[in-house]
């Protein structure tokens, strides 16, 4: 057993990008996704400002000791009719750097994100995890989600 | 085989809220989650006018012939760091009236947010629905879908 690694989570800034960028490419699945070239592409700044300005969503990063980027999550508190009107949030693009897995970074993000989720009135946090993705399934599991739904994607 | 009712789908108004409520709670699901008085609760009232300003959300609803608002959905266009800084698709809250299924009414307001989403730029269409939703699950698999995901929820 590996004592939790002391993180500090915060807003994510344009200068992270790269480092987040490096982490979803770092993944079986992210890396066929992505596309790491020096200077990154422009899209990937594009998107930042998008996501930074748009107040529904929050993109965090877990910083370690050093300051390094250690960990990312985007939480989104979406609005909605459905159940007396209460907003849900919604999990994407929960990544710890591969060598900094297994020491508890991923645990601290969920339930920072779950946490901050409830605080803005959600009645739920809901995420899709791909069908493979068995070891972040069992993850989720022990922080109290539970698997009630499929998750269906159309790609173009 | 029945004709594909002829529909039009339109941006939700405060005064559909009712009935939009009505078929949310005309539901399995949904039964035990909303609450019809009489007038409703403010609480759904609140949220239209959340979503109604958001732009990254359109709620539509489908009204017949004789404009009666016979289905719903909600969908959200999210930006993202992750594919290249592409937006994605989400759709919630995808409902038709129960006296008015089996005529074509859900498969062209998902088509029309696949084909929204599409138009905004997103990369992909996402939604959750839950484990009991057999039928559901079949007719998205006929629009293409594909069962890619497990989706997981935690609820407050």
């Amino acid at each position: 057993m590996t004592a939790a690694s002391p993180i500090t989570i915060r807003r994510a800034r344009r200068e992270d990008v790269a480092f987040i960028v490096g982490m979803l490419a770092d993944d079986p699945l992210g890396s066929a996704r992505e596309r790491i070239t020096d200077p990154l592409p422009q899209s990937y700044y594009q998107a930042f400002e998008r996501v930074d300005r748009d107040p529904n969503l929050q993109l965090v990063v877990a910083a370690d000791g050093e300051g390094a980027v250690v960990g990312c999550l985007q939480l989104c508190v979406l609005p909605g009719i459905s159940s007396q009107g209460a907003s849900r949030g919604l999990l994407e693009d929960v990544r710890v750097a591969s060598h900094c897995r297994s020491r508890g970074i991923g645990e601290q993000l969920v339930r920072w994100a779950v946490a901050e989720a409830h605080a803005k009135g959600c009645i739920l946090v809901e995420l899709l995890t791909h069908q493979t993705r068995v070891d972040a399934q069992r993850f989720y599991e022990r922080l109290g989600f539970t698997r009630s739904h499929l998750g269906m994607t159309i790609r173009f």
